[in-house]
């Protein structure tokens, strides 16, 4: 209740009537618009005030991602990833870079609980599949992470197997909650509270239409670089810049970009899309800065075995290369918009970010200018 | 004169006031800014009509960057590369990431002149080291490109040697010229006349000062995809964007982005800041579309002889970061600013960049609005 | 005492006589002839018979590799990897990449152990910095691996933290365990019982005397593709190929070569050095099967404060390579030669290699050939 | 008929009954043993003594090699490059690797030729396409090199258009010279004459047989690292490393590696299988030096168009691995064994392999021996 009383009020930034970029978006604007693929989320919220290394104040959590639910261990689907800047610890890229399929749910969560969150994803394959290891190869976890201890008590490595299970079992197709929800519970970003993002494009050729969607974990930037639309907030309104000053902490954020496509395409396709997810970050302000862990990987939840891939043509493939940067574009939007106030460890605060404000400027500056 | 004649009343984006971007320019705005780098152009136009394969008409160039003055092949400086999207013919990157560092001009023309302006630059550097193959080891020579066969004879190769010895010979630090010139002439962007802008930052620490300056071979984009200072032209004036629709040729552009640092970096951080002339470009509009050969090189114009390599903290690594995009950013929107409509073949029509008009309607939104 | 009994017998291959490759090797032949490194192994066997899946057999364990015993967090030194085929599960490596610097000890261990050996290490190092993710950067684990499933219970993940703290702790510079001891517990290769090797280099130049030595964790390899100093072991004697058949588990396993050169280098030179382990590997029988997850990973012990990089010489590098392929050769012959016969999992047995019948083998070879 | 001469007494290595590897050789054990593709050598021997650049000694040439003859520009190949070491000049790799094809004939020829060789490949193009930057894309001529500067006047750049035009016209699928042609003309290795070689392996699967052929341009090696079948000649007998020695040149050489498969893979299996060229490079003796330039270029003949990628499981790959590795280093030893002493520059001579001294070093080894 009191999440959805905090949540009161925020709308996604298309709500709002600013659409950025060109192509429509899907039906839910999501990554679930691309069909399979499911997202399960578990938050942890518990304690308040000064840190208690290894207690708390906890605001973490984790969420975990299947390309599709028919056993991904046996059935794994083509993919490909982009190091953007490779200050993080992801688990499982190099297997992915390698051999073009993804064979394992992705899991996001803090920094420090990746090895946790490793074991626990291990322990849920294990049971699917207990032959894993014995008469079958082993099995590649895919966790992300972003570093959460601006507010959270980083240390205590509070996502457990119970929590990675749960984000695994309880994963839907129905929606994917936004803001500080599950891996983005303790997230920040552009000196507000980021976390969770999503948004989707269209692109029709003549034979077919595919659906592109875009997942984030938001956890970067500064206040000044941030680009609403194009727009600076000092362009809007200089009052939403100012205020914000002291909240803000280091800029070395980083930020991690899932994308599903919904056709079959080769691992050097989907490398190439996973490798536009800068262009829609760099539109919302990023410049990848030094401290970043800034990781995408895309991948297309039809399994490999009934593989057709689609080799594209150029034409169609530069319009999933639009579509990959503006739906990482809305979906970084998104998570901000969407992100209500989260208070945490010594004080620390992210501000939720002032929606109404913002698009009030933004009308204001395009009803009237023009 | 005609060429003068031509530029008149262009002026680059900053001097109609907007400045892309939140770091200071440099004195020049320049690549230039960079002590000891010199640049060398020639422009090639000639004839008018139908295309007559091997003959014209001529829309090209070639433009020569030296590093530093003092034997380049003797004295390399650091140098790291990124390939953004790798559908080009570049030559010499493989070996300048090997080894990272860079002993040759980087000579700049159209897609085919590759091979001969390589070989009319192993002429020149033979002539300065004639030990070269024989008793020293071998020269890798570095020339990147852009498709300029929209307006020019492309098949023609009418780069010839005595041109990029014309380049070589008369660069000089006093001015880049921007626009239709040099390796530009025959390039188009957004729809609009492309080719040849530089732009560049000032980022200070506590101890020292350093400058970093672009310089953009700039052939790629799509008009609704433009964005001045983060606004589409349509935001600015959808007039601006329905006129010009039927001068547009397909997507598929380049863009070659060449960076300098007046500190001595090492290769490590000269590939990083390489890697975010992507920013710059995704601010400006680019998807690095499927048939996009974005290249960006980076060096440090100290030789590595006398090198102290200064090793950054991220702080400072970040402002680079930040000045690369931006400088990137600033440098494609001077080409277009400042590029004359150029007619080519069979009619092919490159209209110069309605530069007034749209800053009209850039100042009347922020005035009127805000 | 049983571990020494085992032993019995067993000599390092330069021991009997056979020198792979030409360069001298350091005083001990070991990565720890380079100073400051410090090894810690904790083996684990217990239990027989048919695998009960998260019970054992146990045939595993963990290896702790400190590049120097002064704060590792704190105080990081230049580094650089190669991925040469990347089916594993290594973390860590990707960080390193960027940045160029290891700050951490490097655990090895069987596959599935991953997760829990790099939440063992974050364990340690937080104790040591109490501030890491409050008001320090976050720690990057590096955790690689081999998959010892063949003998152990894979599943069971039975190296928990308090082996990995107790490796980590226990670390001297004294000596290298090598064959079933620590990572290499459960490990097989060419058919045969592997694990963990080690030796060395020592390359001259006028100035300077500079050691590399090579730590391996082997895993890989067809028996009829080994070659013991370029020779099979069928052009040896045809009866060491046939006896063993029947023992041979597939050939797609993996192999973890750590190298450390005791002068401080670039991340750029030691980027080339890891990718000269293949020499090595390639000399011993090695073509990196598709399921293979091979990895290198090089460092100098220096901190990186106090640097002073060396830039080497084309010579010298080129005799570090070298230093690398030979180290890495006679690192993995020395995994086989000192590896006991081990009994695991459902009646799976990994022979010891019969050294003395090779090494007779190969005498009589020269004795009577020549 | 001099050339026959010059030949007389050489065989390659299998002939001599020496079998490097343990896969089946295909009919020629060739890359023409891969249906479809041609290839044609110029051969370029003129003047004797002291060097007088520009004009000579000759001692260079080159060669084409079409991956099919039913226009490779409008109909490519699937295809995956590997950089060994990148201290080279090749033209054309970059654009393979994002697009996962090749559209060109491969060239090869001396370091300072590429330019000139470029746009003589382009003429030839523009012949068989004459819409090439008119109405179609661009061409990406791919060109390899390696330096025949000891012997040859490398300055003189003596490889003209109408040498490659002949190459590429007179190509065939009847036979590859071997040693001291074409492009292998001037090469040196191990201290010995060098130049092209050319092997081939069949590996079979329950449903298909697929053959892998290797082409190599030789020009690397110390002559104490070189291996024949594993045995250094210092093994076989120790006077015929000592004589050389004083022919020896600088250890800087490259080696140039292209493979082809019959049949049709992705770009990632094609870019994993040129990543097994260094295995069999690393068995002759190679260490990648410093200085090295070393390139792999693997494709399947067999137009994208008619698509249906052969997706081979673990088994299959791992074998073309192993073939990769085995033909490459038999095509090396087959570059050795077939060329003839070549006297070029300066006194500059590369003498003949002594391949009847060392095969008889061999065979008394192993028939004493055993």
């Amino acid at each position: 209740l009191a999440e959805k009383e905090r949540q009161r009020g925020r709308r996604r930034i298309r709500e709002w009537g600013i659409l950025p970029g060109s192509l429509p978006a899907g039906d839910d604007n999501s990554i679930l618009d691309v069909k399979g693929i499911e997202v399960g989320q578990v938050t942890l919220i518990r304690g308040r005030g000064n840190i208690m290394p290894g207690k708390g104040p906890v605001r973490t959590g984790v969420t975990a991602i299947w390309p599709h639910r028919d056993n991904i261990y046996r059935n794994p689907v083509p993919a490909g990833v982009e190091i953007i800047n490779g200050y993080g610890k992801a688990m499982g890229l190099v297997q992915i870079d390698e051999l073009g399929e993804l064979a394992s749910p992705i899991v996001l969560t803090g920094t420090l609980n990746v090895g946790r969150a490793a074991d626990g994803l291990i322990d849920y394959m294990l049971k699917e599949n207990p032959d894993i290891g014995i008469d079958a190869p082993s099995f590649n976890p895919v966790v992300l992470e972003c570093n959460d201890g601006y507010l959270n008590d980083l240390q205590g490595r509070h996502v457990k197997r119970e929590h990675v299970h749960r984000a695994l079992i309880m994963a839907d197709d129905e929606m994917v909650g936004e803001g500080g929800v599950g891996a983005g519970t303790g997230m920040t970003s552009f000196g507000f509270k980021g976390g969770v993002g999503t948004a989707s494009r269209v692109v029709k050729s003549e034979e077919k239409e595919m659906r592109l969607g875009a997942f984030v974990l938001n956890n970067f930037g500064r206040r000044e670089n941030l680009r609403i639309d194009g727009l600076t907030l000092d362009r809007l309104d200089p009052d939403l810049l100012q205020g914000a000053a002291r909240h803000q902490k280091e800029e070395d954020g980083s930020v991690i970009i899932i994308m599903a496509v919904d056709i079959p395409l080769t691992h050097r396709d989907l490398t190439r899309i996973s490798r536009r997810a800068v262009h829609g970050l760099a539109r919302v302000g990023s410049i990848s800065a030094h401290g970043s862990g800034d990781f995408a990987l895309a991948f297309s939840p039809a399994p490999e075995e009934n593989e057709n891939y689609c080799e594209l043509g150029g034409k169609i493939l530069s319009r999933l290369f639009q579509a990959a940067a503006e739906a990482t574009e809305e979906a970084v939007l998104n998570s901000l918009f969407m992100a209500a106030t989260m208070r945490g460890r010594d004080g620390h605060t992210a501000p939720g970010f002032p929606g109404r404000e913002v698009v009030a400027a933004y009308n204001e500056l395009f009803s009237e200018g023009s």
